[in-house]
């Protein structure tokens, strides 16, 4: 049996406990995963100074206090001292990347960052891993969930800032002071991580232009929509032959632009290539487990130290009847009865309708209907049933259909 | 300095050719990122059995034939003999998976196949290695281009089947043969890849369900769309309890879904699990230079062994006068000439108007345009000129506009 791995946090807020429960809650999937049951070493918390011992017992450490002091001088001495570190903080990775970057070399470990920008989305591990080989155009998206939530909110409902602004704060969206987030300098730190990484060239913090969404105006949003256009802050690190581009502002979409439709807190990242067209990716911002997630996710990538061979964990069986909603055309004679013929056979195997229109005359005449979920044994026992009525055209034809709506 | 990394390459169709290619267009690049060059050791070509030599030459094998035999046999035996494998065969990994990855284990070498699913989209790397700490629920998508194309372009010119199938042939999304990817084969084997992946539990092809869309008729898109539904080939793996679902049938899906804009030759896969919600990931479809970048990701992977720590490859300047296009919202007074004034600011600065509106009476006239792109310093000398007409009742409001258009 291998030694546990020994995991030393630091900072105990949202993220640091629900890490700490993920590492327990996952050691059995870490260990099938990586080769090793993790172990929390220690957890630092705020000013009690045990870092000496914390680090003299852990193997990684994961540092989730943010800010640039004290976690940047914690997280030097780590690498220095040969510990692998997991970082979930933009403004160190951004404002000390050189220094930290250079230490982790010299010492031969990792620093491993995933959390630190667009929550659980993995673009850092898809820019310096998937697409390594591949010369990058342009990064682009939404990082910041705050400023999406508040123009979403803006955007739906007329609401001006402030109140926006003050609903996003009621649900957890937006912190009690917002300012970095609103004025967009949360969003360009995580800019200039990913142009660092995407085109390889050192991007301090002052590189990035930033603007913010605060003189965003409801009447804005209203004329934009009827030109179709919807409101986003944008993060873009494009490059321009020899040189290099990192802004953050509101920008408006037209309909159809993949990120167009990315509403709420969620984020999402786009990246161009030639040799890869464009990938996009979204998913959550960053709330305290996504991020955990995303950290926990960073530890199994540098315990398992080379790509998983995939192992099989347990033998899971085939499910049988699976339930679906289904759309149904149906051909149909056009004369009094057929739909109380269909409701009837319907009823009889519980298949319920959410929807139904009736089109055309004469030899024409069809009904389409989607049905509501329900087991696919009773949903064709039904069709099966539905096919023998004497007013049946042809044979009904049917088609899955998601019931799940989004957003 | 270190040694070259010696490539053996198995098959030289397409994306052979484009992988030999990248290897060498790329080869700075993958050495910056994984610290040692590359080097094709030698292409085996159908029928001219130099797999021995090419084996013996390389330290690792790409096999981009296709089908399993002889893929299955060239793969084990390199495996066996110490070598790591990208493969981009899912009929390989779907069918021989237990197999090959035992071998691999045992061998202590990696076998890596990122390009087998959903083109250039790191769905693999993404469920095997950042949410390798999560339990997940579902993973789910659009996993073929051909079928997605076809189902396409019938929604939008109502084109039947057999047309929209011809016309994918022509633009090259769908083979001369495409039985397999028409009717739900290719998708299935995928589906069977990302399943095993996903829950951690062998699946075989034959525990996949599939159906295609060959039965798709024009008219249930037509009255679908009156519903508000779109129409995609959707591949499914889920985990109910102790048992999985893996299926791949026509499906519709609600506006809002995020996969519902997923258009023409695309792919996207969502991963659902509780500590993440969901991750959309979309990107184009397997071309021959999506995948062959898909598998030099695998290889640069592979030899850099660890998660690469960043390092500046070159110091970019960031560039100045960007070009931008502009949303303005203008206040103004009600009265004849303000158009003029205007276009006259603008035109001296040669900014160019696409769309106006111009809306409200007396004190709430306003004029909302949208400028084509124009360097933003003569926007903005522009906007001055605009702020300075005597008819303004408030200073301008501008706001960028993305203006590329999608699809």
């Amino acid at each position: 049996m291998t030694d546990p791995v020994r995991i030393g946090v630091l900072g105990r807020g949202t993220v640091g406990g629900a890490f700490v429960e993920m590492v327990e809650a996952r050691a059995d999937a870490v260990e099938a995963a990586s080769g090793r049951r993790p172990e929390i070493a220690g957890v630092l918390r705020r000013a009690e100074g045990e870092f000496d011992q914390i680090l003299a017992d852990s193997e990684i450490v994961v540092e989730l206090i943010g800010g640039t002091d004290p976690a940047r001088e914690y997280v030097l001495r780590a690498l220095r001292e040969g510990r692998h570190v997991v970082s979930a903080n933009k403004q160190l990775i951004a404002q000390h990347g050189d220094e930290l970057f250079e230490a982790a070399r010299e010492a031969g470990v990792q620093l491993r960052f995933e959390a630190a920008v667009a929550g659980v989305i993995p673009v850092i591990r898809v820019i310096q891993e998937s697409l390594v080989a591949t010369e990058l155009n342009k990064v682009f998206g939404i990082v910041n969930g705050t400023t999406n939530y508040i123009l979403t909110e803006m955007a739906k409902t007329g609401a001006p800032y402030a109140d926006a602004l003050a609903r996003a704060q009621e649900l957890g969206y937006a912190e009690a002071d917002p300012t970095d987030d609103v004025n967009g300098a949360d969003a360009a730190a995580k800019m200039a991580i990913l142009a660092r990484l995407a085109f390889h060239t050192p991007v301090r913090l002052d590189d990035v232009d930033f603007e913010g969404i605060e003189n965003v105006r409801p009447d804005d949003l209203e004329y934009a929509q009827e030109l179709g256009l919807s409101l986003k802050l944008l993060g873009i690190a494009e490059r321009r032959g020899d040189e290099i581009s990192v802004r953050v502002f509101p920008c408006f979409l037209y309909r159809g632009h993949p990120l167009a439709p990315v509403e709420g807190p969620f984020n999402a990242v786009m990246v161009e290539a030639p040799a890869i067209n464009e990938i996009t990716m979204s998913g959550p911002g960053a709330g305290g487990i996504e991020t955990a997630s995303a950290v926990l996710g960073d530890v199994v990538s540098i315990v398992a130290g080379e790509a998983p061979v995939h192992e099989v964990r347990e033998r899971l069986e085939i499910a049988g009847d699976v339930a679906s909603a289904f759309y149904v055309h149906l051909e149909v004679a056009d004369r009094p009865g057929v739909l109380a013929g269909i409701a009837t056979v319907l009823g009889e195997h519980e298949v319920s309708v959410k929807s139904a229109l009736q089109r055309g005359m004469g030899d024409d005449a069809r009904l389409v209907m989607v049905m509501h979920e329900c087991p696919e044994s009773r949903f064709y026992a039904a069709l099966d049933g539905i096919a023998k009525l004497d007013f049946m055209r042809s044979p009904p034809r049917a088609i899955r259909v998601l019931e799940e709506e989004f957003l």
